[in-house]
């Protein structure tokens, strides 16, 4: 095989996986938010065919002898063709470890398993969940040793979310974080409480949809290329840059609720829309992990979302549309009640200041669950235990407990530290746009955000998967510091609560 | 090869191609429902993609080997296989003498035309949508061909939709609704005009919404296992018979067209439902004919739900979500209105009794079409001509005119003349229906639509695509005589309107 023959067959296989990937996502989206229940055996079914399919396609051996030829030639590459190389060597040395049918009944058992905890959720019935997870757990302990058996099982889960992270390095981050957040909700335990039972008032979903379309428009998201559903737990998917994918859960007695999950599941569709056309239909499609991800929906959701200068943007807008609802109540009130920090049941509606002791919850339990000295029928009284310990509150069912996410019926192990990085990355990344862009608050408030999507988009966006994320960010914003992250939650709690 | 090993070949290969239907269906509901309008040439790409690989699939040699294994030991098959055998045998047939590269550049062009041809409808821009109309034409010129190159080449594309239909039988057919429809609308012009206007009252969407929910109760369509979304053309689609999907389209001037196309599109959805477990992941699953498919939504939309017994039924939900739009409207009122028989320019908003005008209108355009006698670009003007002739109005733009379709710009030529075909099958099998069931109407005066279903599901549904259309016909039905159909239509027109 020349070189040329084998670039032929490197490209046209990535644009078949390519597709491939495109029909999968459509149907795991419609999964999500238009189909009938009752219709999962049906798409459980088609997706276990097509799992045997992309696994022979991934695993051919023909693969492997394009590898080796692009790999024994590359100075004959460009740059991003290496990093195609490097990125597909890494998947099939993978896949070639697990089993054509582990992996294919694991497909099939994600499927049904993400039915499963739906029900068990809104039935608050974790045993009727326990028996999925613990195959999960199973599969994902044994795919770790296929992974890397060289590190240590959890380690080399969390590596397939952020290359190079480790649970050394999260001890330390953990640690580092707890030591700073736990005085902080202690002394705000202690501070003038905020108001914020107009948050709860009666929001009606028509209203809140036309909330959503104006918070997407300023976010400067366009329709033209990214849609909006919705779905029991808000994600964004994207099929390529000019098709992105985000969903909300509208709750009539919570506006905060989906509002910043759109403006969270926003920051996510930037990043993809983001992404230079070059990278289109390969495999370095799409941001390049989940750390740096979230460090963009998170920048969007709380540094910008949750900032002063954000909420006098939009707050005329909230008026027009609530003005019941929001009779009496100020910018400045809304803007607190939004920070309103407070130890509480949910993740994903918790605030700024606690969410990472949220994170950390889970971080205990997975790391337990592979090393296995949790036994999955124990979580929920170990998940209730953590919650008492790290945020001191009671979690009255297994709905508002360890059933409350989606991440382990649909088998993402290792994935929740991910959030707590990715809110952590955006005080350091605020830090360096600020010496471009001057003062950034001042842009928000004049409702420049293309600006701040600018400078993200030149920096991060563009380069979808073609650097390692660690790289990507030392870039520009230098080696990771918690500090500034803990620096920022300290000085913007110690003002709002006066502390 | 044994024909045990040639019967798991082919069984195995069904249940794979049927996974791809099923992955495809789900992107063609996703462009149609919820995709960003600048989605589409992402898709394109993919679909292009998959369309080789779908042709190379079906078009692969081996299949040719074991379905020869199959026919020549037709003894050791069981009656399904058999079916399924000869319907594999013409499906292969066909492919094969389409060349690859037109079968994907053609799947190419489809997914592209059908966003021009929306474009070209909201913009009256026929021009627009004139070259890639003229690409479909000419494409299924050459297709005829290969379908059949015995037949005329649009005798062949009729065959393609409904088995032995063709122009003979089709021109026989619609001169004898002509006979009678044509004095019938004659007639009307001169009788009483009903009164129609609080139809175009202003009915919000989201009461239509709730409205659309009660009519999919109503009908016993189980939402476990039938969504319905929206969409610019409303359709149905399915992925098995526990998968089945409905759209429709809100206009807030018009009540009928939602209400209408929820009940017609809930017909198709029935006949999916109701097909046997047996038949799922083969070649045999949903509807056997567009023809067959038709006769089930039209008998739902017409008999049914144009009849005095089912406005009875739902007036009072009626009268509860509209309170306003039909103060002082009676259910003989309504009824009435909804009966109104008028010539129109839109199709899928005309009248029971002058629909199959409008479908003689396409017939005729896709015979010059075929035929090479039409140009495209006269079509518009050709449009016009026929329905002044046949209908006696007068078409102000291309968007009311020869744009309003879907089908040419999906690629569907030939498909028209099952809509009169399914509407002809309709009071044949009430006929039936009643000697076994007795008083039909009485039935659905009293909401025991359940009793329809299952006799339709008796006779029809549950059978799939194991009998030929006419044969599955005339199993229950006799030889079709569409004496039935106009013998109804006279009875019911004369007595509305007193002729």
């Amino acid at each position: 095989m020349t070189v040329n023959e084998a670039l032929n067959a490197f490209k046209k296989h990535q644009q078949i996986m390519s597709a491939y990937g495109h029909l999968m996502g459509v149907v795991s989206l419609d999964a999500a938010t238009a189909a009938p229940k009752g219709s999962y055996e049906g798409r459980g079914q088609t997706m276990g065919i097509m799992s045997q399919i992309l696994y022979d396609l991934t695993a051919d051996p023909k693969n492997h002898e394009v590898l080796k030829v692009l790999e024994a030639n590359p100075n004959e590459l460009d740059p991003q063709t290496r990093r195609e190389v490097e990125v597909a060597r890494k998947s099939f040395d993978q896949l070639q470890r697990i089993p054509a049918e582990e992996y294919v009944a694991y497909s099939v058992l994600l499927n049904e398993s993400e039915a499963v905890w739906e029900k068990a959720k809104n039935e608050n019935d974790f045993a009727s969940f326990a028996p999925f997870l613990e195959k999960i757990v199973e599969y994902n302990r044994k795919f770790a040793g296929y992974y890397n058996a060289e590190m240590k099982p959890y380690d080399a889960l969390l590596n397939e979310y952020e290359e190079g992270l480790n649970m050394e390095t999260l001890d330390a981050f953990f640690a580092q974080l707890r030591s700073v957040i736990v005085p902080l909700v202690d002394k705000i335990r202690q501070a003038k409480p905020v108001e914020d039972s107009f948050l709860s008032a009666h929001y009606p979903v028509e209203q809140q949809r036309k909330f959503s379309d104006y918070l997407m428009e300023v976010m400067g998201l366009d329709r033209n290329y990214c849609g909006i559903a919705e779905s029991e737990h808000p994600f964004t998917t994207n099929f390529n840059n000019k098709d992105v994918r985000i969903t909300t859960h509208y709750h009539e007695d919570a506006l905060a609720s989906s509002m910043y999950s759109v403006i969270h599941e926003g920051g996510h569709a930037l990043y993809e829309l983001g992404c230079d056309d070059i990278y289109n239909h390969t495999n370095l499609s799409g941001g390049v992990s989940m750390g740096i991800h979230e460090s963009q929906s998170r920048f969007y959701e709380n540094i910008i979302g949750r900032s002063h200068a954000f909420i006098g943007l939009i707050f005329p807008k909230l008026k027009e549309l609530f003005p019941e609802q929001l009779a009496g109540v100020t910018a400045d009130m809304f803007y607190r009640a939004v920070n309103k920090a407070e130890p509480s049941l949910i993740r994903t509606e918790s605030d700024e200041l606690t969410y990472a002791l949220h994170v950390m919850v889970r971080y205990e339990l997975e790391k337990q669950l592979i090393d296995g000295t949790l036994a999955v029928r124990d979580v929920p009284a170990a998940w209730n235990r953590l919650y008492q310990e790290y945020l001191g509150v009671e979690v009255p069912d297994d709905t508002r407990g360890c059933l409350q996410d989606s991440h382990w019926a649909g088998g993402a192990i290792g994935y929740f530290p991910s959030y707590a990085l990715g809110s952590a990355y955006g005080p350091q990344m605020l830090h360096f746009m600020e010496k471009d862009l001057g003062d950034v608050m001042d842009l928000v408030a004049k409702g420049e955000l293309a600006k701040v999507t600018g400078w993200l988009r030149e920096h991060i966006h563009r380069h979808a998967g073609f650097y390692k994320p660690d790289a990507l960010f030392e870039m520009t914003c230098g080696k990771f510091d918690a500090k500034y992250f803990t620096d920022y939650l300290t000085n913007k709690y110690t003002k709002l609560y006066d502390l």
